[in-house]
């Protein structure tokens, strides 16, 4: 028997910056596409295409929402870049929400292997969470985010000024990600949310800082979700299932991952990892920027056998991520019996 | 303007060993798919079968041939997946040849983004070459490998044993790659080639032995095709050429790559980098084999065409591979005026 070792020592370091503030001008010297989708073109291609110098600038447009990330759409994305002739130096840019950065991101991965794409993130949710971390992917028949790829941007650009188009109901879903990483990392930063009035120029610039700065934390020590990475499950585990229950349509990501929070919370209280008081501190936060947190369960044990489709599970156990304690910290625990998790469920007014 | 920066300090540099030998045991302790085509399985399947155990073990047949080689095709092994509630832990094996090989790690590389694969392969061509370095993907209507990941498998398992039952044909292209690999890297290599029966087993080991070698080599010092890996598209930007014109459906990846090795060498000799004789050589030893060295080019202008939608081409230009100035030797060139490689292609009995 011979053995030939493989030792890959080529793969060089990733390493790339996040820009918050306004958008710089960007040069290429190669193609560049924008992928982007009917809604943020209207409002804010051409600002875009301002600052863009390059060879040969084309644009996809994708259709809008949710229910078209889909490798179908993928492979839309990917043909037209077949068609333009786009080699292995092109370079894709993303603008618009997590969709479409997911997708530009996936497509990016896939094309000729992988070459390179940038993030312009035009929602609050994208700019603080999903242009961040290189997590690509689309939805399948079988839940969110099930096919996909680690992929790292080549940069990321965030401008706040694209939020002043932004609906009221999606700047709301993207807060609840930043709630999400001031109760696992930094209850000071939660202290911030609680103090200020969070449409407020300066304090969006603040939030988004602190939110990519603790992101970034994350991601750089374990880019592949090995282990601290899964703490940014926290509310998603929950929160997943909800969408899934409501086809997507009910309710924005944001939205449902904020009602999510507040079912690991009381999870947490259940366990004696939280103070009652403290779940209402949160509770509160999200429901005074416009956040739901109450969901109606149907059938509890249909809700509890859905969890066993995420990603998050492994060899058939949930991984329920929860405060440790106290308010700015955090724990995985993939012990909790079934019956202590469907009891907390049932408090949501739900059946068996 | 604020700035982030995200250094991915986590990535793990990656190992895994190509062992040629008897198939060893394999103990699981997750769940294990198999992923092979009908002719393979009935050959080949109950072998492996008895070397498994893992607490679950599925197979999942897909068709046979380089038609096959599709994202659809990919789907179909994801949805099974997803059947199964395969979990990021879970395993795939491929067995089968070059197809089989890259459709699973693609499929590996896409799951939950990305679960664990080892590559069995069944056929010369991807045992000595398909199987080690971690190019994944699948062809569409715009070309041969046009989609795809950089993915790297566990472990690869080369069991000279499978090839008691391949083709004759089949057999010969595989030599067509180890050809590639001598002619390249090692002129003592190409001697012993040329000295030897190469169906004589032992011949066979060490023929495997060696451009596995070779090959481990190439990959460990540039995993993504940087610089160096680009040596081993020897050959083959002419054979997609052919293969494309005549529709995957004329000749095996092997002969094509055949006949593109005498092209490139036409080339190499019209400008002064290989002699006469030398080039003779290469032929010899190809048609000894049982290998085509000779196609009939209807339209110059439109197979010179063809090369730009390689991905080898970047920005226009095309990268030809050739010996420089000796058989062992090599170099890449994008700077050879169109009018000289249309003469040579020309000899090969093309119009215009």
């Amino acid at each position: 028997m011979v053995v030939v070792p493989i030792e890959l020592t080529s793969s060089e370091p990733i390493h790339y910056d996040i820009t918050i503030g306004t958008l710089p001008n960007l040069k290429f010297d190669r193609k560049v596409a924008i992928i982007t989708n009917p809604t943020v073109s209207s409002l804010h291609l051409e600002k875009l295409l301002e600052k863009i110098d390059a060879p040969q600038c084309e644009v996809v447009t994708i259709p809008d929402g949710e229910t078209f990330k889909t490798l179908t759409t993928v492979e839309s994305i990917l043909t037209a870049l077949f068609e333009a002739k786009f080699d292995r130096k092109s370079l894709l840019i993303a603008l618009g929400g997590g969709v479409i950065g997911d997708m530009t991101g996936f497509a990016a991965s896939l094309y000729q292997r992988g070459i390179d794409f940038i993030q312009v993130p035009t929602t609050l949710l994208s700019q603080v969470d999903a242009s961040v971390g290189g997590k690509t992917g689309v939805n399948t028949a079988y839940g969110k985010n099930l096919i996909g790829a680690f992929y790292q941007p080549k940069a990321v650009y965030i401008d706040p000024y694209f939020l002043s188009t932004l609906p009221e109901r999606e700047f709301a879903a993207g807060i609840a990600e930043v709630v999400k990483m001031a109760v696992m990392f930094d209850d000071d930063f939660l202290t911030y949310l609680e103090m200020n009035d969070l449409r407020q120029e300066a304090v969006i610039r603040e939030m988004i800082r602190r939110s990519v700065t603790l992101k970034a934390m994350v991601v750089n020590q374990d880019e592949k979700e090995a282990g601290i990475r899964a703490v940014l499950n926290y509310g998603h585990t929950f929160g997943h299932v909800i969408e899934n229950e409501t086809n997507y349509a009910t309710y924005l990501h944001g939205e449902a991952v904020a009602i999510g929070i507040v079912m690991a919370n009381a999870l947490a209280v259940e366990l004696g990892l939280l103070e009652e008081s403290e779940a209402h501190r949160v509770m509160n936060l999200l429901q005074n920027n416009g956040l739901p947190t109450a969901y109606v369960i149907r059938d509890i044990k249909h809700f509890y056998e859905h969890f066993f489709l995420d990603k998050k599970s492994n060899r058939g156990k949930i991984k329920f991520v929860l405060p440790n304690g106290a308010l700015g910290t955090h724990v995985m625990r993939d012990d909790i019996e079934a019956s202590t998790v469907k009891a907390v469920l049932q408090r949501f007014g739900g059946g068996v």
